[in-house]
């Protein structure tokens, strides 16, 4: 695949940010779809999108789409990756990619039934920052893993329904915490999970609002991944090891990383890596650091282009992992979605 | 009493510190007590202190001592702190000033019973930037607290047997997790402790290295308490509200905390409050920021002035509490010392 020819599947905030990186990549975005065609309209029109549609269907079965980027609220992700997949479509869908791992184990096996790439945008995994400090602990330079602590919280207020309730597949952790708890699987690897603990503040509703999930990896390695809806917190990420240590911080640090803190001697001065993210956009953006989308439009192209089949930034396996482990904390919390009855 | 006069149980490091503190203070200290006498003979001479014992007893016993300071090792301060109270002495016991619950309860009720003045030494409390924080919760300014995450972690060779040796007291929480968890129990007051949650790796003597307390207090609280032997850890307290944050960060601290950051708008400047330690002492610490001991010494000599029976700072029933989800946290994680048979 040379050039790789974009469909939008959603037309709402994310996609609207998603897009904009895209169209600032100068990358090759042939059709857009909404519910609505008013929406799909006016969204065509921003980023002088060729075709627009009213409904999915449309452009799921457009012979010029190659990739479909799904921007719709999570509890449609799971009808729509499958319809795409189905209709030959390559797939990156929005985390959470389901709302719960019998949904992503479905997606995942029809994905590699029909050799279609598929992806949940795990953008974070994307960031040069990122890639950084993978490659830092691949090399063992800081010794072992001992802590790692990473959280996530905004102040949202309760009228963003899609946050506060089940039906539309709303709680802190599949939003937000999901983001700290990639940092966890990242810190240690391929060490074995050997417990997982949670727990959280519910709202009335019965979703999950602030939490604190603890992980034990390996022989001593300790994980935490907090996470709030209801209050703005540091948004920072601390992987303690026995040579060393990983700080990433800074405003939105833990979820769109651009500086990188290494110690290798706890009084010492720091190595500091600087990942600046892009921020000069001719159309302005929704979210804080949505510029940083642009990184993982590069890496899905290049995927494609390579003729792979998933991420090795956010592989499959790390997904379902992911959310195991997700449906594991929501039984210790009670907190149950409409889709978690088969 | 005017001219409180000190007697210190216990010749090692962190008396040291202590002893070394109360002199820059000029504070009066009229006899110390080691097992050896040549240590407490030794420890005498450093500080010009007039009188010195080998065993505690001789301490204990003298007329003019009014409160002791205990500094020896966990495993023996309730058998030193209700000795010394027996023998009349008001007391200020380092943390934990017992192995249990039930040992605490014992020296809490032979103090009032006796009307002597207890203290654990949580000197973290007494240190001016922990005071401001205290009275910016207090006037409910940046709204309810939704999150607080502290963490406290050295690397602690194994060779520092008093840490991994349950025999010893050894173990991670009772050193280094009560920093943290005091912390939450501050951010909190007086809400209500809904549940106590915890995670930790264990050495294979048994004694916990590397954990993480979770606490859910009130309506929505969520507190996150870390703490480790085995790294150095990003020591920082981050107490998250709904209309604002505190942030204490930098070297120690969590412990020691000199300098504040108030935020009230996410987007906007901190306000900054510094409270620096006195570094200038003629004798060097054994213990980083241990020259912030002034302030308990301080504080200690103020309350005893005032004819009062416990700390404002620290109160007995704090103490109690601490001691009351430590012994929760141990059972979760299997910790059990000599102490736990009574």
């Amino acid at each position: 695949m040379k050039d790789v020819r974009w469909g939008i599947a959603g037309c709402g905030k994310i996609s609207h940010d998603f897009t904009n990186a895209l169209t600032f990549n100068k990358s090759n975005v042939v059709a857009c779809a909404a519910r609505s065609e008013t929406s799909s309209k006016r969204f065509a029109e921003t980023f002088g999108i060729p075709k627009h549609y009213g409904g999915y269907d449309g452009l799921l079965e457009d012979g010029e789409v190659d990739v479909v980027y799904i921007g719709t609220i999570h509890t449609t992700h799971c009808e729509l990756v499958m319809k795409a997949l189905d209709k030959g479509k390559h797939v990156l869908c929005e985390k959470p990619i389901g709302m719960n791992g019998r949904e992503v184990r479905k997606m995942v096996a029809l994905a590699k039934e029909k050799n279609l790439f598929l992806m949940e945008g795990m953008w974070t995994r994307c960031f040069p920052a990122t890639r950084k400090i993978a490659s830092l602990l691949e090399t063992g330079e800081l010794g072992e893993v001992i802590t790692c602590t990473a959280d996530l919280g905004f102040s949202i207020p309760f009228e963003v329904k899609r946050l506060y309730e089940l039906e539309m597949g709303g709680g802190g952790l599949l939003d937000l915490g999901v983001y700290p708890l990639a940092w966890l699987l990242l810190a240690f690897g391929d060490q074995e999970l050997k417990s997982v603990n949670a727990c959280a503040s519910l709202h009335e509703s019965g979703a999950d609002m602030t939490g604190v999930i603890t992980l034990r990896f390996g022989k001593e390695g300790v994980g935490s991944a907090s996470y709030s809806s209801r209050s703005e917190t540091q948004k920072e990420l601390h992987i303690n090891c026995t040579k060393g240590s990983i700080r990433v911080r800074g405003c939105w640090s833990s979820h769109t990383p651009e500086r990188v803190e290494v110690r290798r001697d706890e009084a010492g001065e720091a190595d500091v890596f600087e990942f600046p993210i892009e921020k000069n956009f001719p159309i302005p953006m929704n979210f804080g650091n949505s510029e940083g989308f642009v990184n993982e439009c590069r890496h899905v192209e290049e995927c494609l282009r390579g003729g792979k089949l998933e991420s090795n930034f956010w592989s499959l396996q790390e997904t379902l992992k992911s959310h195991d482990i997700v449906d594991e904390i929501r039984k210790m919390l009670g907190v149950t979605y409409p889709q978690d009855q088969e």
